[in-house]
């Protein structure tokens, strides 16, 4: 699942690559959510965690495969992705939480400092539901979020995800509004897409998951629903982040939801 | 991959399972190789390591998917496999290798007595290519290595693995010699199990992955090559032994090869 083919000699070539100019943009400032971004190429979560707990958290990852799909995996301190060649996890995504025991302690649009204070980091890439985008809209399945330039609705569940070690917490899923007769459609289509969370953990009855308020998302926006449309629910990348609350590691460094770090991989490198 | 659902109740009740009852009978001495036994149920590789080598064999597992798909993780000091309820890693595996600072240092039958001198290993448990035998078998292709009732060859090969902290080392590979007409059919077949080594890594042309003779394997028996038979090469979870030996761990066991842990899982489980 992770061996792939990266996208040739990006960085500092004449022709930067699609994925070389995002990060570029990003690293010189651009703060905005990433749906949308680099169509066709592959968008990732982060997760960095101290050394101690990389095994737990690598772990819990092989063991909820769906909401947590790793694409790749930094060794201890390093901050360039095989994914994406001349990239720096600290400074090529919109923005970043940081986290001590459990609890969020800032915001940050650059995250130098803060793993200058953690050396031995370990970073985990996580494939992120917005590389199936495209497919969808390529098979004329409306993105209702990107239409309204808005970030995409998340929502904690009742659904908990398999513990592992020190690592536990329920799943987070992403929701995308399809009409009903192209719902099928939508399943088929990401359904392919194992190393992004693939097809959908539910479809339709949110309350059957714990969610009581479409309209008030626990991260992102709030949705824009048409009539005859069906909520779907994808599982979620953020999935990791409410692991590290209810986890409580001395320290984490995440992406903020919706910002996502975007790799030179191809989406086809994942499809099944 | 890993969310499997295992088949319920099988040790303690009047009717034991097919595996609870091969896993029984090696528990009290059988030392046969595995291949053929309990058809339809997965059949693993272990490997077991301390606790600080843990997150390197895991990532080590992760970023070489095809020789180490990995369906079970036991936390430092487990024994007993979500694959099987009521087994017991250290005596439910026909024969097991004790390996020191990546030397062979013992075969023993029993693994209690080395696992009680460790107490915080962590055991990993990787799909092994005999799951997908039944799949051959069923479509009429001919296993030479049991109907010789023979283990299965085994080759260490020039394939490097992507390395992972200390661990490193070269793919191993099964191979089976398959009639030219059916070679097409049994890469179709093995494709369809990706978390046992899925579909071939290499057909025909043996010396193109440093394998010189194919009559003198590195592990398990020599092959029964009949005319018009192509030598069809699988990844194998036997590697994870390869790279004990280049890395050097203080110790670890591993089972010895062709000698499997059997599951109760059914091979559809791991199908995709």
């Amino acid at each position: 699942m992770n061996e792939v083919r990266t996208a040739a000699g990006a960085q500092g070539s004449a022709e930067a690559s699609v994925g070389a100019q995002a990060r570029e943009r990003i690293r010189a400032g651009s703060a905005e959510p990433t749906s949308g971004l680099a169509p066709g190429l592959v968008q990732a979560n982060l997760i960095a965690v101290p050394a101690d707990w990389a095994f737990d958290m690598l772990l819990f990852a092989q063991r909820n495969p769906k909401p947590c799909p790793v694409i790749d995996v930094l060794e201890p301190g390093q901050v360039e992705s095989a994914l994406a060649p001349g990239s720096d996890l600290r400074t090529d995504i919109p923005g970043y939480r940081l986290w001590e025991n459990g609890a969020l302690v800032d915001e940050v649009a650059d995250a130098t400092e803060a793993w200058s204070r953690h050396p031995d980091l370990v970073s985990f890439l996580i494939g992120c539901s917005f590389t199936f985008e495209t497919g969808l809209l390529d098979a004329g399945i409306p993105i209702r979020h990107q239409e309204a330039g808005r970030n995409v609705p998340m929502y904690s569940t009742s659904i908990a995800c398999r513990p592992a070690g020190r690592v536990h917490g329920n799943m987070v899923v992403s929701m995308r509004p399809i009409p009903a007769r192209q719902v099928a459609e939508a399943v088929a289509i990401t359904d392919r897409f194992p190393a992004v969370h693939g097809g959908p953990v539910h479809i339709g009855e949110p309350e059957q998951i714990g969610i009581t308020d479409l309209d008030s998302p626990d991260f992102g926006d709030a949705p824009v629903i048409e009539d005859g449309d069906i909520p779907v629910f994808w599982a979620c990348g953020v999935t990791p982040q409410v692991a590290i609350q209810a986890s409580a590691p001395p320290f984490a460094i995440t992406h903020s939801p919706g910002r996502m770090f975007i790799t030179d991989a191809p989406e086809g490198t994942f499809r099944q």
